[in-house]
């Protein structure tokens, strides 16, 4: 799928919080119970996560769903 | 797809926010550019919506993307 700029700014939002705390992609994709492949991509803005992943991935990175949303229109 | 919590409480804010607007479910798919059948699924929490259609939806109810996720974890 190609990069919407929107899931490019979401994926720098992720990929930002991940950073700071020190997480691998792959330590962010077992804490979330995601694959390692499908976080790199979601990073990059390849992936139109949905509403399920998104809950994953923000309980992982100890944020508020709402706060992965942050840099979005 | 079963609904799970999240996805209820995303659609219960999607459906508060359409009906302070006064839309109709088909206005604020035609808005969002969206089917009105697929907006139904959101409100119901049959929907695992992508990131890519929460924008847009966003957009249509004149809120930020973030907004629609304030009753999540």
């Amino acid at each position: 799928m190609p990069a919407s700029s929107n899931l490019t700014l979401f994926g720098k939002t992720v990929r930002r919080l991940r950073e700071e705390l020190g997480y691998s992609q792959e330590e962010l994709a077992e804490r979330a119970g995601l694959h390692r492949n499908y976080v790199g991509g979601v990073e990059r803005g390849e992936r139109n996560i949905a509403l399920d992943n998104i809950v994953k991935l923000a309980k992982a990175l100890s944020v508020r769903s709402r706060d992965l949303f942050q840099s979005l229109p």
